[in-house]
């Protein structure tokens, strides 16, 4: 493995093991010696990629935006169904992924500091803008609806049913409060022909993150094709 | 002032200087020093009415329900009304009574301990579902409607802008929040008939909050009317 290969890697047990710390004991009660014991890594590669707790903490934050997958990635049905993916997608990451829980955590918590938190609900409101923005273009979209007040609107109520869902069962029913979140929503939103044929069911956000991975592989195979097949041909 | 009087006095004011240290620095970080140099009593008297931090922050997050007047505390349009009011009211509250922020902090943070987050989850959902129930028997709610997701949707929902609205503006824009929140959800739950008769506008804690006030008022001089007048007259 190169040298660089070893960093990346490094960097990311650390991260990880961060937020696994995060996600367990909150952002005050952390420490830098919980971490590196779970991460199995000397203190002088850590300080090497991290400077402090609070660089450490702010690198978790930033893995969140990342979990979803970039509007336009794929072949959608409609933007609207992109809208409802993103949250359907975040909810099945989160219960298989500790990095995000760590992330979630972070955000939705001030603790005794001043963290930037308001970096992720600044990007999934951007992000949701975005794809709102173009459902509209496309005539997806009821006529009085703002955009930017919309997304907001989704974000802040998804991390409500996020923290409850934790509270309450530790998550266990977070698919079932997005989708119902979905259903009493999107009527406000989308227009009844594309409201019509939205998928909102149980088990949605696995189908589309299969659906995604299917088409990187597919678009990473037909460049394969197209760099062993001769110019011209 | 009776010494019942006065014990009753030192106890509140124990919770709301309780109550600012918890929304100023969260559960963990929070110190029974400080709270008595806000609550500017002794240590003893602390002690008196509350064992340990612990309790102190359990009757602060106890504080949160009793700020929403009972259901059918006064006259109103429509129990969907009631329902939009409960959050509209609460969103007016909490921007006037430190008491209820550090309970909503409290609420929506788990900290380093196990203190039991669920129960004002669980009171607000139990109020609002008991308004939807009773909306559907008065063919205020749509068909559809299950009165417990919906309920529980709200309540999540509501807590998660919350939540946003102090992460990116110290809750200065929460009443909007909930306004576009109400406006998204409602026609997915009322009937036109009663949609159309709702009052989500600005100012609606404020003038509901009034509206219960003078109910109040109204209902004590109508007793004390009672008393004066002999029987029989």
């Amino acid at each position: 493995m190169a040298k660089q290969d070893r960093a990346i890697r490094t960097r990311q047990s650390i991260l990880e093991a961060a937020a696994v710390v995060f996600d367990e004991r909150g952002y005050d009660a952390a420490t830098i010696t919980e971490i590196l014991a779970r991460a199995e890594v000397t203190k002088g590669a850590l300080y090497f990629h991290f400077a402090s707790k609070e660089e450490l903490a702010l690198a978790v934050i930033d893995a969140q935006l990342p979990a979803i997958p970039e509007p336009g990635e794929r072949p959608v049905l409609s933007k609207m169904q992109e809208l409802v993916d993103m949250g359907l997608i975040f909810a099945h990451r989160l219960l298989q992924d500790p990095l995000l829980r760590g992330s979630v955590r972070l955000t939705l918590e001030h603790g005794g500091t001043s963290l930037h938190r308001s970096t992720p609900f600044i990007g999934w409101t951007d992000l949701s803008t975005q794809v709102l923005v173009e459902g509209k273009e496309r005539g997806e979209v009821l006529p009085h609806v703002v955009p930017s007040d919309t997304a907001e609107l989704i974000v802040g109520a998804y991390a409500g049913i996020n923290t409850m869902s934790q509270v309450v069962n530790q998550r266990a029913d977070l698919e079932r409060r997005a989708i119902v979140l979905y259903e009493h929503l999107m009527p406000s939103v989308a227009v009844p022909s594309v409201l019509a044929r939205l998928d909102i069911s149980p088990g949605r956000g696995a189908r589309a993150l299969a659906e995604i991975e299917k088409a990187r592989v597919d678009s990473a195979e037909a460049d394969a094709t197209r760099l062993v097949t001769p110019a011209g041909v």
